[in-house]
């Protein structure tokens, strides 16, 4: 499920105890790489409006990987290969609404997107023509993403 | 803090809800590594009992280096500097006792450890004579961590 969903997700302790998680939530962010064409970015439906690398939360039970595979075919019904993960990106200000941590996969999928859940619209794109806003701390994900990919050592070393 | 706070962190919830969080838990392990004498493992005081690579969960608002340099202080006594994230675990299965997803540090220190927190004892070890039993999914993340001190391309891939 996605990021908009942000409160059935902490219904339970927001209602019952009125006050914050004492833990960051657990996501994750899946860079979709369709061969020669490009990355899957969607477009928000609900606030932060604004383009982003398709993620959702992590559900309880269920491992990074599979979250990511999850939130990818949800997203973009893309079924997608997993290559690698990138970096966990964690500053609790990423997300104004809660503190979350999200697993940045690297994954590789064939096909044509097509936007669903909490997609209005889904767009691929290379470094040079990104759509704007990003939300999130989405921008830098890319950045680290296409330093990496240009052969960047030592990216976040 | 250490792992065996976990009703501390999730008092909060239980008491007020009975269910189980909807996310699992943020955590971080640190591999200290002490140059030419080995890497740094805790004797744990609360169960599950064994030897463990330092580490704990995550604090709402902080990130996932600020834990890793915070747990490896309060349960070695040591100031690492942290070289790089190395990977994320997190198989529902890993501890028994709540789903955590760990993300795992590299880093370095000088000095000498002393244990601390929830360590009753603390020992310095190289490959060949890793102490037993080793708790959680720890025997794996350093079988993953010698093989790829060894070179080994792709561990994860």
């Amino acid at each position: 499920m996605g990021r908009a969903l942000i409160t059935d997700h902490l219904t339970p302790f927001f209602t019952l105890s009125m006050k914050k998680p004492k833990n960051p939530i657990p996501a994750v962010d899946i860079i979709i790489e369709l061969k020669h064409r490009g990355i899957v970015l969607i477009q928000r439906e609900n606030p932060p409006l604004g383009w982003a690398i398709p993620g959702g939360f992590v559900d309880y039970g269920e491992t990074l990987e599979h979250a990511a595979e999850r939130e990818a075919l949800e997203e973009t019904c893309l079924k997608v290969r997993l290559k690698f993960q990138f970096h966990s990106y964690s500053d609790p200000k990423r997300d104004n609404r809660v503190h979350t941590i999200s697993t940045v996969f690297v994954a590789e999928a064939d096909g044509m997107p097509q936007a669903r859940d909490d997609a209005k619209g889904i767009g691929v794109f290379k470094k040079d023509n990104l759509p704007q806003p990003l939300v999130f701390d989405h921008c830098k994900i890319l950045e680290d993403y296409f330093r990496w990919k240009q052969g960047g050592y030592g990216v976040f070393h």
